[in-house]
């Protein structure tokens, strides 16, 4: 099979974890042996755990001896997985290819890079979707060269590129995406659209978030509490009520939810000062939507529903499908 | 990685060619080497072409060694195909595992079967998602097992027998499905929907379907031609205009393609004594559908429309999606 290929598989395992590594990159990470088997096909799954490439050698190392699958597979804490395996690797991944979604990084903190970790164990040829651009990660694929491994940059670029759109965004400055749940036939109101699974997955994406925006009227209709009730452990997002007039019926629950702002306020402004931010609203919202926000999270019910549909004219690309059980959440740019 | 990954790659290619196989099955083939590289992944494309297991095959010798590029690689005829194979193979897959998503067939005709064809290359282990139990085909598994080669039966079993409904349905009697464009918000009318790469598909399926059926009021309000253009070769299809009134303008292009019958029928039945059929409509027709009409084929477009959607209650479960361009091709079953 060809390095695209390969790339994919990479590609399409980062998007499972698309905005839920915030504020780091969503980022995957093939392994394939000197003869060409597949060991593992991993990701960055959240900020603060192992980056793509350590789950990946990680995964490679228990596939390719059980004996690792008790020690090294039950390493939860990245520092202690890097340490482990530079001591225990022997030599296992010499030669072999990883294919990383993102230029592997340079950063040296307690632990080695991740180019660093991929040059002491041997490998023969990292394959790159996308150059880090970053102050600090940066450099990675020279680090690669120096230690004699090649290196190939560019494969699935754009592809590559789509995945990290949201990563440079907020980075920049501020990302904000737009979220709405559909049936079939594009009716978004008179009742819950979508399935527990795709309602956990937006509480999983509310709890990151630094702010969420609603619309008035969806508050004064709907009387959402917009909380993170459905995982464990989850924050709160702080609420940006986008509405004209201040008058709000302030006992419903979406005022009571204890260590969290809510703004009333006329204006998106402040929610374009924050780096991550999430509007969940209907028909009329997207109709009207601020030309800043470009991304739109489409999560699709199985069933057709009787009623009227949202009705608007808007084009979109869909870089990535997600499934849900029978929900499928479609990942979309807005195309100017 | 597991047998389950490999065979997912088989029923994903076979599925880019669900029912364009018309009368044979839709079947896929990954080629595995014996160190773990994949080497192939290739499905039966059209009927009187290759099955999925000879391309298979076909496409693995050419990774070995490119020498067979330029013999194997240009022959297009299945039995020069197979003649070639046997004669040149050079026991270069011995010891390889083939996943393929139905039992190889067992049919002798002027060229061995695909079970004798995979004893013959010397495979060491044949993965069958599911289980031929036609009179003409089955016993592929006996044949192998015959012949020293390991056999797994009901990898992905589920997956592989969704992928096979339709030949098993047509097979058995008719199997009829509806068509359906609409746009991200459930508009079906207003103009074309989908775009080319989808209506090109939709003409490869007017050309294979026995008979098309259409509803009377779409014929007065649109008056569409429903024949082939958009390929070369195409046969236009008998048609079916179900309603009640036989008051038509004949005039209209429908009713002057050549060589194809136009019928007019205030019942189904006519259609559902034909074994593969297409029906065409909106939201009209899909709100009352027939219930022996089980499959739904919904081109969406990757446009939000402004107007009216079609509005009705149904549940459907996604088997597969199948990306044309921006348009993604939604295949459903409809659920009881």
């Amino acid at each position: 099979m060809c390095d695209e290929f390969y790339m994919s598989l990479a590609i399409n395992r980062a998007w499972e974890f698309q905005l839920l590594t915030y504020p780091n990159p969503a980022v995957g990470c093939v392994i394939v042996s000197s003869s060409g088997e597949i060991l593992a096909i991993e990701a960055h799954e959240k900020a603060g755990n192992a980056h793509a490439e350590l789950n990946a050698v990680k995964s490679a190392l228990c596939q390719i001896n059980s004996d690792y699958v008790n020690s090294l597979g039950r390493l939860k804490n990245a520092n202690e997985i890097y340490d482990f395996i530079l001591q225990n690797h022997s030599n296992l991944l010499k030669d072999m290819v990883a294919y990383v979604t993102l230029e592997p990084c340079s950063h040296q903190g307690r632990t080695p890079s991740c180019a660093m970790l991929l040059s002491k164990l041997g490998f023969k040829r990292v394959v790159i979707g996308a150059k880090d651009t970053s102050k600090q990660a940066s450099g990675g694929e020279d680090i690669l060269r120096k230690h004699g491994i090649q290196t190939k940059l560019g494969v699935c670029k754009s592809e590559a590129d789509s995945l990290l759109e949201p990563f440079w965004t907020w980075s920049n400055g501020n990302f904000t995406f737009f979220k709405i749940a559909l049936s079939q036939n594009g009716v978004a109101s008179g009742g819950t659209i979508s399935n527990l699974l795709s309602r956990t997955h937006t509480h999983k994406l509310r709890s990151l978030v630094d702010m969420l925006i609603i619309g008035g009227n969806s508050v004064r209709t709907d009387l959402p509490t917009l909380d993170t009730r459905l995982i464990s452990g989850g924050v709160d997002p702080d609420i940006l009520v986008y509405s004209h007039s201040k008058d709000f019926d302030k006992s419903i629950p979406l005022f009571s939810v204890k260590d969290r702002n809510v703004e009333i306020s006329s204006s998106l402004d402040p929610a374009f000062e924050r780096k991550f931010v999430m509007y969940e609203g209907g028909g009329n919202a997207l109709s009207n939507l601020d030309k800043r926000i470009k991304w739109l999270l489409i999560y699709r019910s199985n069933e057709f529903k009787s009623g009227k549909n949202i009705s608007l004219d808007l084009k979109i690309h869909i870089l990535h499908t997600t499934k849900f059980d029978n929900d499928e959440l479609l990942w979309c740019k807005i195309i100017e």
